[in-house]
């Protein structure tokens, strides 16, 4: 039987992936994945993501020593340690550290996860590692692969589409057979890989967080496959996968 | 003001096109849009769609002289005259006519479109066309611009996306703001437009219309811009814009 790829374009749609039962690469190029996978590449233990702010400080509350990093609306919250760029994740600074986060897309996607048994964080950072690992999971348990985009504001967003597609294009083809949407985001990545911040840079989210001052944060997180570890999501925290 | 271009994924979200107050384009390559660019092509007069069987048989009760064409599962319903195949359209059958039809997909969002001012049926066969005439009715009138894909069973198409990607290719990059989604079709579109064909044959509505024997329509519908033609749905029917 072949591995089934499908893609659910809004966060909220989690859900649906979760009840299939499968294998689900949460994906937010801009910056929720990029940060996670930046975080554990510094050294960052353990990433607990939150959906509300409520909860984010009063998790920091119960651990001191917990690092508090995100953003709404694209900026640090107030009394957080760090925002959301993955260029702040510097090794100093978080090297052996539990980081607590929240952000407006990707943490809710993951958090709307927690019932599935697989979950993946991908970006363009570290996509082939996630689809080798990705590949391997499917065909070891038998299950689909289901890429929830986490967008913002629950919009269909280019970059993480495009990211779905840097992942999908490796899959095998003979053996996992992609849907529609899922055939689609391949297309548009081969469209652009050889210049994705340039394409990337034209999305909504883009251009909204260039006027913010973040334009250091596309470029660097559309360096494909800059890392090859794995984020995987687990008992409401994302770790390395060994 | 630049032009905004949105696409609806599906064909019950017509009605978000609708209330925006856009210009909408509908998309369904397989095979309503393409048939009816054909139907036209060949000298129908008008085509009127209908939701339903029921309406479509009725319709035909009051008017002997109109033909009944369109598919349920593909299949020509019993009583119909002709099917939902763009070849079957013969200038010696239907010259002149007006045809009833009733698709699974594009008919139903036609009617779901009812309530706007402006609605062209769009198609690889007259993407050119299309393109051009809604630049001009959105530049004249001062509206914005949505695709309304029409999928199957409410599902995500591949070449009804690939289709909005060829049309809106079309529009001046200066004055037409691309929203991610139409940005993402357009991507999509650049990648597979020298095999057009082959691309659209790999989504899932053409391999089942190739099981059904239907080869040949996919390989017509995807025949860009060999009509230069532009239906318009007006007051319950489409007609060829003058």
């Amino acid at each position: 039987m072949a591995v089934r790829v499908d893609v659910e374009f809004a966060a909220k749609d989690a859900v649906r992936a979760v009840k299939r039962g499968d294998l689900i690469i949460v994906v937010d190029v801009l910056r929720c994945s990029s940060s996670i996978v930046s975080a554990l590449a510094n050294g960052v233990e353990a990433v607990i993501p939150t959906e509300t702010l409520k909860e984010a400080y009063r998790l920091r509350e119960q651990h001191s020593d917990y690092l508090l990093v995100g953003e709404r609306k694209g900026r640090k919250p107030r009394g957080f340690d760090l925002g959301n760029s993955p260029l702040e994740f510097l090794r100093e600074l978080v090297d052996g550290k539990t980081v607590i986060m929240t952000t407006t897309g990707g943490t809710r996607a993951l958090v709307r996860c927690r019932g599935a048994e697989h979950v993946l964080v991908g970006a363009f950072l570290n996509a082939g590692a996630v689809a080798k690992k990705a590949v391997e999971i499917a065909q070891t348990n038998r299950v689909n692969v289901s890429f929830v985009l986490a967008g913002e504001k629950g919009l269909f967003s280019l970059e993480d589409f495009l990211c779905a597609g840097a992942i999908a294009s490796e899959f095998p083809a003979g053996t996992f057979d992609l849907s529609d949407k899922a055939l689609a985001a391949v297309l548009g990545f081969e469209r652009v890989k050889d210049a994705l911040g340039e394409y990337v840079g034209e999305s909504r989210h883009a251009k909204h967080l260039i006027e913010l001052g973040f334009e250091r944060d596309i470029e660097f997180s559309c360096m494909l496959n800059h890392f090859g570890l794995v984020p995987v999501y687990r008992d409401g925290k994302v770790t390395l996968m060994r």
